[in-house]
């Protein structure tokens, strides 16, 4: 019988670079986690392949997931829904395996409520002029997104206060190296520790 | 203005090899923590350095400590008193020193109640097996005091849950790592990772 597996969900404003850092984490060999595909319904970007970086889906097959009560998470993000389907999740989870969600703040917020036991890190830029120059860089979205994303970074930043741990993305392999730390660290949490050696100990202890 | 420094508390059942584990992190070159020696009114074993393994004192000279409230956590252990003098302790948090405590269980208890923002370290034995056989090659000890200290180990690794995190000393080297990785994560917990990032903002925040 194995241990329930670790959920681990990355956070961040939009535009700091969460994508770029799972990425990197995943191409290591050594990365032990699973990864959750997210669905969208925003349009496919040059590049991204369907079914690894999103399943890119219309709006009405998301809102039947929503309705059907299928997602773990999901938000309406500049016009468009991004989320996390439910049933791989807890079927990895359950199978002892660590799975990692790299999603907007909204639905890590209702990852929270519904999974309190998760590791919840949030990655956050340099400075805010820092993150205003990264999404102006990407030159994907038009003034009037940029300035509505900004100031929903502001909003976002005061939300850090919500996870675990907070890790700068200042250069990608230190914040990659970082996560990978803290993920280390947590295996030893007294919280994630305890039941399972009490179990080791059996008799001993009784 | 340097930031206040990180107390850390590493400790755990008699005979887990706390001291072992503390001066091994101590022996390598790059560890920054400043040692808080503690003071006992034991006998010096062989080996053992005042004001490098303990400051041994009089039982009459601990009391007077005790009763001018300058200990930050003290035990009578076996019929001895273990503790903390308190002054050193806040003068390095003070200066942005990480101060690095090495404690019996009950004397954390003390110090988790008075520094709730530290970070407490538990080093548990593989078994009780374990650790019943490492008091008894150490031979410092009659029979009637390592069944003292087997019930009282019991109740100890009970107390783990009263902790941070919860490291195997199964081999020296492997938890020394584990201890080091854990407090590089800690640094970027939010309530620690917080304050000082608001203050790097700076306007750009309000």
């Amino acid at each position: 019988m194995s241990n329930r597996g670790m959920l681990i969900v990355l956070s961040g404003p939009s535009g700091v670079g969460k994508g770029t850092v799972r990425k990197a984490i995943f191409e290591q060999d050594n990365n032990k986690f699973h990864y959750s595909v997210s669905m969208t319904t925003r349009q496919m970007r040059p590049g991204e392949t369907n079914g690894k970086d999103y399943y890119f889906v219309s709006q009405d097959e998301f809102e039947s997931e929503i309705a059907a009560g299928d997602m773990l998470e999901y938000a309406r993000y500049v016009d468009n829904y991004y989320g996390t389907p439910l049933k791989y999740v807890n079927k990895m989870l359950e199978d002892g395996k660590d799975v990692f969600l790299e999603i907007e703040v909204n639905g890590a917020m209702q990852v929270r409520k519904k999974c309190p036991d998760g590791l919840f890190i949030f990655l956050t830029p340099p400075d805010l002029m820092e993150l205003r120059h990264r999404i102006i860089e990407r030159g994907t979205d038009d003034l009037a997104t940029i300035d509505k994303r900004m100031h929903k970074a502001v909003g976002e930043i005061e939300m850090m206060q919500n996870y675990d741990y907070a890790v700068v993305n200042d250069e990608v392999p230190v914040a990659v190296e970082k996560i990978k730390t803290i993920i280390r660290a947590e295996r030893w949490r007294v919280k994630r520790f305890l039941p399972n050696y009490k179990k080791q100990l059996g008799d001993v202890f009784k």
